[in-house]
Order: structure tokens, then C-alpha cells, then sequence
């Protein structure tokens, strides 16, 4: 019966933000997960294809000389979109993952934590020390992608794996 | 006619977030009753499954041998799901029963007050003296979860009982 | 086409609360008038039964024998609705009618004010002194009911009267 | 020693708008009360002189025939001032008199609730049925100016009367 | 499988507000473009006929001799539009045209930014000077509306042109 | 008596933002007038050496060979003074001049209406029509900024002019 | 050289508010520990006189026969004090004691939670599993008030115990 | 004449946060450079002794055995001092060093963002293209902590360089 009293498992979608690394497939991952699970979750991401991320800017806008200023069109288009699909997650994941310095994965960890926004923080034992503070502000800190949808999993129906 | 000028009573949905003790059906019971008052109401509430609560932390995320960190875990996941689901919610009701510290529960509660959510407290008449900075904060004090069906009618309907 | 691009026209319902008095027929008025305008219009308001209201806090959460707590228990239930449906408003008309005080109107309006709802007053002109502050927080003031349906068909379809 | 650690009662002022009815000197009547007890307290009111408030507008930004005109610009200058001080206040009282229909005594009550600050309304039991939303929406009820520096000498100093 | 796991791309729509100059047909040319890439866009805008806009508030609420409380009629009642599509809007875009002050598409860029909204800035490269402000407050500057949908598309879709 | 009871005139001061042209010395105007009435004002501003605000970006960050980007230097790091000052300020007036396009002017308008800012406009008639939609979201509006003191003298003491 | 650069241990007082229990002198012990430190902290309190916190709402207001209002004429009253300090700290230190039901202090905790403010609990090991949500929302977790100023010395100056 | 008109160069101070690496001494440089130009500023800073940094939580509340809860317990007590400060900071400045991840200056300078706060970033061109989100964020990049105070210089005097 539409519309009349029941409980939220039957009714709520979740957004949730997936941010941090490009170079792997978790995300995938945690969706096909998610799928099998039966999860009503809606998942978003920054633009993960490296080239297009990069050169949107100058694509569209027209090209610069200037390498600074190439990187800043496009670092401030991508903006539109993270920013505004950042606001409207429920839940926010951020993994760290083995290459690269990834300031902008801890840059959106600080904004998702300003912004109240529940925070799952994905990375390996050998990133905990640095990762301290960002772990700090998060209520789950997991190692691995495949815990991510058992943690959404217990979140939204109250179950635990196995 | 879809979309067109109508009245609020047939056409929004009310999130009523059901906070407080877990240890008999008071949930079951109002959901029941909205359900008998066919009303536009979607419930929510923290996971009520006391053990899964307790330990899904571990669960997911690995074992703790203190039993501080078992529970930090455990009450950092819960809150991927409390504060959301709180935050949500259009109107809030917190139980406190009769056993038990139950500081969870006044914690929810001032927490909802913080944000402005409209409080509906249930408790029985022996809690009014300790309770009384939470009462204050509420904008219907019930002694029975048998009453709060019948708030949520009028305050969506503006029917009264009997 | 579902989800494809289009005007807004077409595809956004506007919620709008009607508080104030609550003697005459004059929420009724403008749904009628939205309804033959085909507005895209969810209404909402207070309860408008008046002994209903006054009467609901002891109906269903027991008596009270001194006047004022009758009254304060009654107040506070009718401020679940009137609170949660003003914020969901993205539209506030507050009627002044020709009786008594109506302090409970100025007060939504004021609240409504600071929270930077868009206010349209209606009143006939021999209020406008007193109701000077108020109407100087309005985006439209009228003089009569029949003018809210032909502001709101401009607002939404950019459509003049006639 | 100045800027260690001591308690807030010697250290902290409040600052406490007085609104409402002009036409009787009860804002000097609390600020007389303070000042016998020595409270840190600074008091904010809208102009009160009834003439120079009607008139502002035209006064200094130049006539107009039409008296909704002269008077809107009069209300929206004042609210220069009162929406100022409102904001700034740390408690915000609103004393309801015998008079006039003071509506915009209600919008600032509303308004200040609506921006989560600690009301006390002031007003004789005649009017305690037509304010009861007011009423409901405040942390005190004060039947008398009197009452006023008595309720601020507790609230700052924990002092109760005699 | 309606409510299950999803990425984002298939399931949510954007909102964009166009605010600017009214005598060209920009708005249109961007909405075709959207709709033949297939976007899931809703775009909204101010009213866009220039008569009915500068008139709507005499038009309904009544003739007024002076020309500027004609106009503020009109302006006050044109922001109740304008002010709620802008606060719904998960990204503006502010077009400059050739000629007029355009001080209301200034002052509404403004007004986004403040709100913390996603903005995009349409102007030929012969503002690009005294619109430095503005720009600076931008997520993309382009200098001619096709690239508009070309932005809507990459931040939505990660898709780039051509 | 130091931090004892006393009105709210002789113990606060008012921050006043003064956006807008830099062409003539109507800042110095406005605190003179200020200075001999007594207010206790402070006034801020945006730096308005033109040459400096202009400059400021590549003078200190290093220069740039395209103009878009020099200009675009400089008005970020002026936005950390406008903004911040914007922010802080109680009241914003904002003046539009004779001459040029003066769209930071209207900007500040806009984002320091969306702030909440009592915003005080200062223009000659002939711009009335264009600033409508800037006037109506202003508490007053001047000719010219000989009237701004007389308007915070009021505001702030009640006094009117002559 | 007053109001030039200079780091800010030697400039800005911390304000601290101290929630709970009332029936030891914890707040005492830890003021004492502060001024020894020489800490540039201003701690604030509820009022701490039992009876007196009790008494206040009819004590000012009138007497009222029924307990229940009695009860909420104080808790409303003590309110004015509670939300106005708790919004003025910069961190908000909870205590639960050993004895009686402390929600009040919970609902503190919740409260200062939602207000995004630093919270220190403080309790012993014996409530550490029933205190585990409200715990998990704060930034340290204390077993005696001894530790209290000590943290405070950490945060404020950068300095450890011995 | 204390408190009465003038322009706010002289009188108002201005916070600033030194957010990043922790291994030179950048943030007296800055210091040095701003005390030298006699700008009204209080810079702040998290800790920057790194052994106190990394033992705050477990030499006050306690050892861990496991060093991922002795690395938490610190990160949240450094948690107070730093959102604290980055929350009263007007402006905050983030330098990345050559050396380490530096999540949590990237995370500092996420936090800051989100919170609307004016950001400068320092690092030297070899970050330049993974710091690009960030820097996008920033409304100055330097590549010196050398040329920090002039920019505050600017920013609140007004004057540049030489």
C-alpha cells in the first residue's frame, strides 16, 4: 500500500560518495557487491578517467600554455561535479590507495568531515600512522573495499555478514 | 490529477524516527497502529537486534581484545546509521523504559533537540523528575507508545481520536 | 521523455503553507482558484478545526485542569505540524482576517521571516499600519485571497491574470 | 589575574533585547532591576519613540503621498536596527501590553524562535489563550516587567529572590 | 531493478538555474543542446518576457503611480521565483549579454555564490575585465552558451566532446 | 560600572561594509559625517588604490602574460578581504556610481543578501529602474551618501536629523 | 606591542563548559587545576545548587500544584542558562557520576554533539559499555576530572604532564 | 576617540591558522615577517612538536598496546585544538614540505573550504599538479612561505610589496 505506515528498510534509497583512487576498479567492486546484496544504495563518483579528469578544463573552455593554469580549468570543472554530489551523499567513501600522494582523497575527506557527513575511510595497514587524523573523523575505518558493503549492508538492514 | 493543487494530507509523507529502548516491541506497537490509522508515515529506528549492535564492529572490521575499543567499533558503525537516519527524520520520538541507563537515548534526544527536530518523549510517570530537561525539550510528553499513533494522526490529519 | 532535459515549468511542485486565520473559507478559495489554474501546488496548513486544535494536547494526552496547561499541551502538539510543514514550505502566505488578535499569524510570519521563506501577507488595507513591520518583510502584499492563485501563477508559469 | 582560569559568572555579559510594546516604561523598569543587582547585562530595544519610528524612513530618504509607502519605508528601516540586535541577543524578551494589536511584538517573537534564541514573553492572564503558541515557544512566561531581573539574576547568577 | 545498487550517472537528476540577460535565446539554445545529448537536466529560469516581468506586481496587486514603487512591486514578486529556483538549483549559470547594465544577473551571481552553489559564467572575452570579480567566484567561465551543455555533460556524464 | 546593566547605545559598536565604486571619496564622506555625529562605527571597505587592486595578485604571487589570469590572480586574493569583511560586517552599503559597468558592486549586493546583511543601496534616480531587483532586497535605499549617516544615527541612536 | 602578530597561546581565552553531575565538587577540582596551570580558560556551568535549580521556574513565576509543572518551569527556565552557555563554548566537558540517572547530562552530550563542539567525557571504567555512543562522539574520553585540565593544557599550549 | 567612526585598518584583528608540515619553521618566519611589518595579526597553529603531537592521547588518558588506538586517542585530542582554531581562524593557510604524505594538511585545507573559510596554500611548483584540487579551492597559491605576510599585508592594509 503506497504511501502508508512502514518501516525505512523498504524505503530508502542511500547515496553514498565513493572518493580516493582511480587506478583500481574497487569501486566496481563495491558496487557488484552492493547489487548482490540487494543494497538500495545509489552510488557516486568523481570522473574516474584519468585523461578526461585532467584535460576537461581545456577541452571545453579552450587550451592554456600555462600547465598551472591547464591543471586549475580542470581541477575547477571537476569541482562542479564532487562538490555537488558530496552535499548530497549520505555516506562518504574515501580510499587511500598504494601510489600517488591522493591530496585531493584527504582534501575530500576534510570537506565530507566539515560538512557532518558520515565518513568510511578505506586503506591499507601501512597508511594508519599518516592516516591518523583522517581515520580520527571517521566512524569506520576498513582495509579493505569488500568490507565497504558489509559495512552499508549492517547500516541499512541491520545485518551482519555470514 | 498528478501534480496538480491538492492538499498536504494526501500527498506528503511524514519520517518519524523511533529512538530509545530495544528491549520490548514499542516499535512494532506504534508502526501497528499508523498502519491501522492508515497513515503516511515512514518509521525509522537504530538497529533493535541488541548482540548485533553490540558487535558489528568487530564483525566487519576485525576483532579488539579491549573491550573499549569492541565497543568504540561498534558505536561508531551505529552511528553511520543514527545520525542519518535522525537527521532525516521529521519528527523524532525517544522511549526510555524501565531498564537500564539508557544514556543513548537521552543522548538522541538532545541531539534532535540540537537540530531543531520536533521531540515526542514516551515515558512512564516515575521517570518525570529525571527526565524533566528532556520533557522540556519535547514538544509532547506520552506515557504510553500507544499515544503516539494517535499524535501522529492528528498532527498530519488534525483527526482526535474517538 | 523521463528524466531528460526540460523547462522547470513542467516538472517542479511548489509547496506552499497557508497560516492565519482560520474562520473563513479562504484557503479553500485559493485551492479552488489554483486547482482551475491547473498550479502544480502541494497546500498545507495548520489545523483548521478550531476546537480540534485547541482541545488536542488533553484529548490524547490527558487532562489538564488548569486552563493554561490545557492550552500550552494543545499549543505545543499543534507546533509539530506548524513547524515541520513551514520549513518544508517553499512558500509562506499568512492571512490577517478582520477578528480577533491573531497573534499566533505574526508570530509564523516572523518565523517564517527568519527563516528566509519567501512571504506573501494578505490583509485588508485597515491593518496596513499595524502590520507595517510585516508586510515590510514580504515578497507580495494583497489585499484578498483571490490575488494568492494569480501571484503564484506568475511565480510559477509566468503567466499575468487576464 | 586577567585571562586565567575562573568562572563565567564575573566574566561574561549578556546582552538581552527588549521588545514589544512601546508605551509604557518597562524597559527602564528592568533596567532599573538590573542595575539594583549588579547584573552584567546589556540591554538592546527597537527606537521607542513612537514618532521618530513611523517617520524614519521619510526623514531621511525624502516624502511620499502614499502612507503604505512612507510607512514601508519607516518598517524597513527600523529593521535595520531590530534584526541587528535580535541576532546579536543572547535572550530576547517580548512584553504583550493592553493595547493596540501589536502584531509586530509576535513577528519578532517568531522570528527570534525561529533563530533558536531563549525567549521570555511577558504578558498579564488575560491574554494567556491568544498567546498560547507564543507562550509555547518560550522558556518563561512572565506576568510582569518585575519578574524580568529576577529571572536574568538566576539565569546568570543562580540567585533566586529573597 | 527499481531502488537497488546503482551508479549514479543512470538515476539522478540536476537541477540549473539560468539567470541573465532575456533578449537572446540562449536559454533555449543550451536546453536543446541538453536534450540532444540527452541530459538529465531540469532547467529552470526567471521569467523571461520582459513586459510581464517588469508589471507582474501592479498587474495583480494594484496600479501605483510612482514608477519606483511600480518597480519594486515587480522586483519583490519576481524574487519570490527567482530566489526559490536558486536555492534549488545544483548549479547557475549567469549569462552576460552585449547590452544593459545587468546588475540583477550580477547581484543573483552574487546571491548563488554566497549560497555556496556551483557557478558557471557565460560572457564574450570583452567582459572578461570588469567581470573579474564574478569569474574569480566561478567553477567555469566559458564565452559562449554552447559550451554550456558540453560542461553539463562532462561533470555529469565524465563525457567529453567530440 | 564596568560590565553592569546599562542600553545597548553606549556599549556597542557597529561594523559597516562600504562596497562600491572607488572613483570618488564618498567613503570619506561617510566617516566624516560619522566621525562628527559621534556613531561609534568601524568602517571597512575593499582596498580602493585601483591600481593595487588591479595588480595585487602578480605583484606578489608573480606575474602572468595573459590578462585573464593576471586579473584572475588579483580578485582572489582580493576576495580575501571582501569576503571576509562582508562577513563580519553588521550592516553593507553598496554605492553605484556614473560610470562603468560596476558589477563587483552588484555581486557584493547579491552576496551580502543571501548572508541576511542589512544592505543600504546609495545610487542616483537615473539607475532606478536597472537596480529594482538590488533595491528590493535593500532596507533603504539612497540618492546619495550624505544620507548614510543620518540612516546609522537613527539605526544605532534613535536620532533623526534637524 | 597590543593587537600586532603574535601567536595566539598568549591571546585568546578558551571558554569551557562543564556539564553533569552536581553532587561533588569535580568542577571546583578542576577550575583549582587550571588556575594553577595558569590557564587562560573561562569555565561556565549549569546552575549547581540542587534546590535551587529545582525551585527557580516557581520560585519566580508561581507556585504551581501539580509536580510535572513544577518541573517544567524550572527545566524551561535552567534551559535559558544551559543552551545559551553550551553554544558559547568552545568545548564541552560531560561528567556522569555514580549515582542517579544523569539523562540531562547525556542530553548535554547529545546536544553539544549536534552543535559540531569538541566534547570530553569523563567516567568510570564502570559505565565505559552503557556510555559507548555518547563516548564515540567525543574527542577524549576521561576516567577523573583530574585529567581534565590536563588535557586542556595539552590543547591550549602544547604542553604534557611532567 | 576610543569606540567612536573610523575605518578599520586600526582596529580590527585578524586570526589566522597555520595549517601543514611541521619539520621546518615556516610559521615563524611568517610570524617574524608580520611582526616586522606590525600587521594586526594572531596566527594559531596545531601543535608542532611532533613527539608531544603524536603521545598527547595515551600521556594523558592512558596507554595502548595497540598503536592504532594509541595514534587515535592522539588524533582526537589534537582534533580539539585544531577545529577549534580552524573554526575561529579568518584566514587559514596550508603549506605542503617536501617530505611525507601529508594527508591531514590536505585534509585541514578540505575542512577549510567546506567551512567557507579563505584559504592560501604554499608549496613549492613540483606540487603543483597533484595539489590541483586543492589549490583550485585556495584563493592564493604561493610557492613561499616568504611572500605570506605580504599577502596579509595587502589583504588588511592594503599595501604591496617595494
Amino acid at each position: 500500500m503506497e504511501g502508508r505506515a512502514s518501516m525505512t528498510e523498504d524505503a530508502m534509497n542511500w547515496t553514498v560518495y565513493l572518493s580516493g583512487e582511480i587506478h583500481t576498479d574497487w569501486r566496481e567492486e563495491i558496487a557488484r557487491d552492493a547489487e548482490a546484496l540487494g543494497l538500495p544504495v545509489l552510488f557516486c563518483a568523481p570522473v574516474t578517467d584519468h585523461a578526461a579528469s585532467d584535460d576537461c578544463g581545456v577541452a571545453i573552455l579552450g587550451p592554456e600554455p600555462d600547465k598551472v593554469w591547464h591543471d586549475r580549468k580542470g581541477a575547477l570543472m571537476n569541482a562542479i561535479r564532487t562538490r555537488t554530489l558530496l552535499e548530497k551523499a549520505d555516506v562518504v567513501v574515501v580510499r587511500f590507495g598504494e601510489k600517488y600522494r591522493q591530496w585531493n582523497a584527504a582534501f575530500d575527506a576534510g570537506y565530507a568531515a566539515a560538512l557532518g557527513k558520515p565518513l568510511i575511510i578505506v586503506h591499507g595497514p601501512e597508511h594508519a600512522h599518516p592516516l591518523k587524523e583522517v581515520d580520527a573523523a571517521a566512524l569506520a575505518v576498513a582495509e579493505r573495499p569488500g568490507q565497504v558493503a558489509a559495512i552499508l549492508d549492517y547500516v541499512i538492514n541491520g545485518r551482519l555478514p555470514g
